[in-house]
């Protein structure tokens, strides 16, 4: 996408490769939306530690950078002892597949890159396909967040308010984003619209992150508080919802994603306001059952308690806003049932709940 | 209620009067979750700055505040020309009036200590007069929120997990509050149950006050996102709603309370959760037609971009939390539909809505 900085607007992926350098060149998302920084890792490690330490996040963007980074780290391979490579480039994929243990994207994407390179006969020749591989997916990240947008982009009148919930946006993939790519797409139309987007405490990605983005791309919109936009529905100013999804079971069309989507679902869905979710068919996950099996992260209180943001001195500084002496609860993720989903926008276009499972040779291939 | 500073527990209400030095005084809510302290308003000046800059604030709070002021301000006329003490009273009254001008709670408060002081013939009994009826008030404020509290401990069985929004405690009230108050009388009761509060964003009452309250009562509780009841609600972690409310109309039963109660309503509704407002009887508007007629104040989008906290050199700050370049919609309040409301913890028993209007001669006397 474009961003604007001192005047200036370029074109930028949220994760890209510098060959000359060999460096994987990420903007740092902890320092948006107060700065707007590219930060370059000199090698695999310093790649895995970006990873770990969520300079870069999202399922698509951490994809690529860890396809990225382990291209990297085999193309700094000095040598042509194959069998040295292959112990060499276990340590890269071991070393990036621990930066996030529980994401499933880096291995899917990594995976990708050593059935490429195993076409190779020689070092050299396994190094040029990984970097080859890497571009690969991250270009295929990009055009199916693409596509989510062109099919999307139907569901978006002129004059339409649109509720987002977190950031499935262009900072979460490699370009575009999966819920903003129809908002993206209906702008390039030339489509008027405007946006509502939740607060999403208590990491505040939608205040953050997706204001931010929206803002870079000129797109009108608010930040409204989590609890609002039940009462924005009732007095009919929100008209479609459009969120993103960790992970959607091919089974039963449950969707889990940040907490507080499936209270906007079902709000939604009592005042007859469509809701759909947009995915990339990565995000299917066709084995577990049910939503009820799905591990719900619960993090720090801390993150509950206070609020990362910029004091009257420009710095960045967490206050505690709660009481010193209570506790907080803090739960990452919900589950919305499929009976609350309108439709999921997919880059193969927008499907039914139950297109999922009796699609899914289609889709899985 | 119950306040332990430095290990040493004492009783406090939250408005009181001291006879001797003629002042007002409050407890300093601004400062809290952080700061206890107790400040003493010199004069009715002093006592309206106090209100209007929300050192006590709470629908029966600040009308506690006013009848007290306006007493004071009474106490503090010298002579016996009656004609001159009631432009004086008229002053206070208009200077008490002006601290909050669209709060309906001081206005009845004061006209009750004006009705009382009527029937003093000298300035020496209308001074006498006027400080008996605004103790009356307080008095009775705080009677009505402990007969609530005696209603609705019912409801609370031993284990129950209880769900509360904002703060409509002990220190919106003289003393134990509305939503709060069956919490207190079912711990003084001896039952063992968890309450969930939610944090209340933009203000953040939730986290700040109710947890405050709850800490020094040594209520066991944790505080949670506002986007976070749904699923809580989902998982079958919660048994019973209870909030207060600002407005509850007559003739309707609907509820005017902070921005998020409707949501939690509507969740509540789905899930077969009980969902109670606590109110005193001042609370019911008896003239309002229908809830999408109540005011909704929409506030500085400020409260919405950041946080009030406390730094990590325990100074109080603002941090701006959302993208600079990106505006909030900020409103206070919404309005919950009666037939989400399970039923009202009144002074005189657990009502249903309908009731409201059918009993209307008594609950009006």
């Amino acid at each position: 996408m474009n961003v604007t900085v001192r005047g200036r607007t370029e074109h930028y992926r949220t994760v890209a490769f510098d060959e000359r350098t060999n460096s994987v060149r990420l903007i740092e998302q902890r320092l948006l939306p107060h700065e707007f920084k590219i930060v370059a890792t000199a090698d695999y490690r310093a790649t895995a530690r970006a990873i770990r330490d969520m300079v870069v996040r999202g399922a698509g963007a951490i994809g690529a950078t860890a396809a990225y980074g382990l291209a990297q780290g085999v193309r700094a391979f000095r040598g042509t002892d194959l069998k040295k490579f292959a112990g060499h480039t276990h340590r890269v994929y071991e070393t990036l597949e621990a930066a996030r243990p529980t994401a499933v994207d880096p291995v899917n994407a990594m995976d990708g890159v050593l059935r490429q390179m195993a076409r190779g006969e020689t070092v050299a020749e396994q190094q040029s396909l990984a970097l080859a591989a890497a571009e690969e997916f991250a270009h295929e990240d990009a055009a199916h967040c693409a596509a989510i947008g062109r099919h999307g982009a139907k569901l978006i009148r002129n004059g339409l308010r649109v509720l987002t919930h977190c950031n499935a946006g262009w900072l979460a993939f490699v370009d575009i984003g999966t819920a903003t790519a129809p908002l993206y797409a209906a702008q390039a139309a030339g489509k008027r619209f405007h946006v509502f987007c939740d607060e999403t405490r208590p990491r505040s990605q939608g205040a953050t992150l997706t204001a931010w983005e929206l803002a870079q791309q000129k797109i009108s919109h608010e930040i409204i508080a989590d609890n609002a936009a039940g009462h924005l529905m009732q007095r009919g100013e929100i008209d479609l919802v459009i969120v993103g999804s960790d992970r959607v079971l091919g089974r039963t069309g449950e969707v889990a994603n940040k907490i507080g989507t499936y209270t906007k679902a079902v709000l939604a869905a009592r005042h007859g306001i469509p809701f759909y979710v947009a995915i990339p068919l990565s995000t299917i996950d066709w084995n577990l059952k049910r939503g009820r099996d799905i591990p719900i992260e619960e993090r720090a209180g801390e993150e509950v308690l206070g609020a990362w943001g910029v004091n009257s001195r420009g710095q960045r500084e967490w206050v505690r806003v709660a009481n010193p002496t209570s506790t907080a609860r803090n739960l990452g993720f919900d589950v919305t049932p499929a009976d609350l989903v309108t439709g999921f926008i997919t880059p193969l276009g927008i499907l039914q709940p139950a297109d999922l499972w009796s699609r899914r040779r289609e889709l899985q291939a």
